[in-house]
């Protein structure tokens, strides 16, 4: 069994997180500059919606009666809305806006609230919003699709409209927020179209938008939750320098990140 | 706390593990295939040898009083050698050759003794060799160091005594192995200085080094240890697809990867 020696960075949502374990991706980006200090852990789930995110928080996160030799959760990032907005006409994982919020909320509480199950005070949140959809490369994605895919499912203002509510909720409750929508719509000049720099497909991001949003969030913890900067953190075991040659073992317990 | 939900793969060994999260390295490529099934842990430290190895791992596996809910090791990689190899008259870092076979060997006992603190008959291992040494390559990265370092620290024919040790403790315990040294030897024509293709300083795997050496170590697995390929394992949780959209959360419930 792995040992409880490393504090986690829990990276919870849809697809856009699930993907992020490929290269240059925002859980690879992490995990590179966190090694030795916290692991990260890929808690995304393709499709899902805030609905479906429920039950499957309520699993993933101990509750208070576990968790003895568990690892804490130090950050977690709450990233869903890509599906949620799908237009309601074409699409079964479409959650309203007014659900969405709640559903957010929930998410939020289920760590935030005393009364909680999964309680975890000493947890950090951070809400990540969907990023904006360029319609048309997502139009010409699905149209390649086999059998192709002529329904668009997504809507640019709809999206928007999601992003501003999870900015909301984050700032209602009083956690940290990533807008993911505002960077990326700057960094493409506000024109749809040159969001395709930025996204593989019109819904999910390539390495260039990872880049950006990794830059966002590493900015929004030295900010706001400047502690778990992974400049601030202990590596677990020392350095090979630090290590007493002569009486190695002394030098080699773990310490806290 | 995380909860225990997904079993794990953990990579331990030294700075050839360690880099291993940046992309295109091996635990970027794993975390990649194996996402929603097992997490992988990156337990790589830089510069540590055999000797040092031993303490460390007695703390990151847990004791078995401790392991009530903690996540399984279905796999453990053991990859050391790169500083043990180091060149007696330079280097702190070196074990001799019949201490690096011992070390290794107790490795591999702490986990499949049935009289150890740690012992997991359910956890495999496979030894991974130390890669061949591009000395010409290494020597001009020390020469660049600062200050400029000339005493050339490695040498290719101990680091190539060590990778044939390596394999030869795996057989005699009855673990699998990947060798390292002789798939990127091979790869590299069997001339040193090819070997740069494959490294980024002589020492150290660049992307196209790690790509071998993952697609060797999912050989192994597919052969050796089918049961735990990738496409062998569930998700957790299941595809959105599969998710009841009149009544979800019975499908949601988690499932053994």
């Amino acid at each position: 069994m792995a040992a409880n020696v490393q504090d986690t960075i829990m990276l919870f949502g849809d697809s856009l997180t699930e993907m992020g374990s490929e290269a240059g991706g925002i859980v690879q980006r992490l995990s590179a500059v966190y090694k030795r200090k916290l692991d990260v852990l890929n808690r995304g789930f393709s499709g899902y919606n805030t609905r479906w995110a429920i039950p499957v928080l309520e699993q993933i996160l101990a509750k208070k009666s576990e968790q003895a030799n568990l690892p804490a959760v130090r950050l977690l990032t709450i990233w869903f809305g890509a599906n949620d907005a799908a237009v309601p006409e074409t699409h079964r994982q479409h959650i309203p806006l007014a659900y969405y919020t709640d559903n957010l909320t929930k998410l939020i509480r289920l760590v935030k609230d005393p009364s909680s199950a999964h309680y975890s005070p000493d947890t950090k949140i951070v809400v990540i919003t969907p990023p904006p959809v360029n319609t048309e490369q997502w139009a010409e994605k699905k149209a390649t699709m086999d059998p192709p895919d002529n329904q668009l499912d997504r809507s640019f203002e709809a999206t928007k409209a999601y992003a501003r509510a999870a900015k909301e909720v984050a700032a209602r409750e009083g956690v940290e927020v990533v807008d993911a929508w505002t960077v990326l719509w700057k960094a493409a000049g506000e024109v749809e179209g040159q969001l395709s720099q930025f996204m593989s497909d019109g819904l999910h991001l390539n390495e260039n938008g990872y880049e950006i949003l990794y830059n966002e969030l590493i900015s929004v913890i030295s900010t706001k939750l400047p502690e778990l900067h992974y400049e601030k953190l202990n590596d677990v075991f020392v350095s090979y320098r630090d290590i007493d040659y002569a009486n190695p073992d002394p030098s080699l317990q773990k310490r806290k990140a």
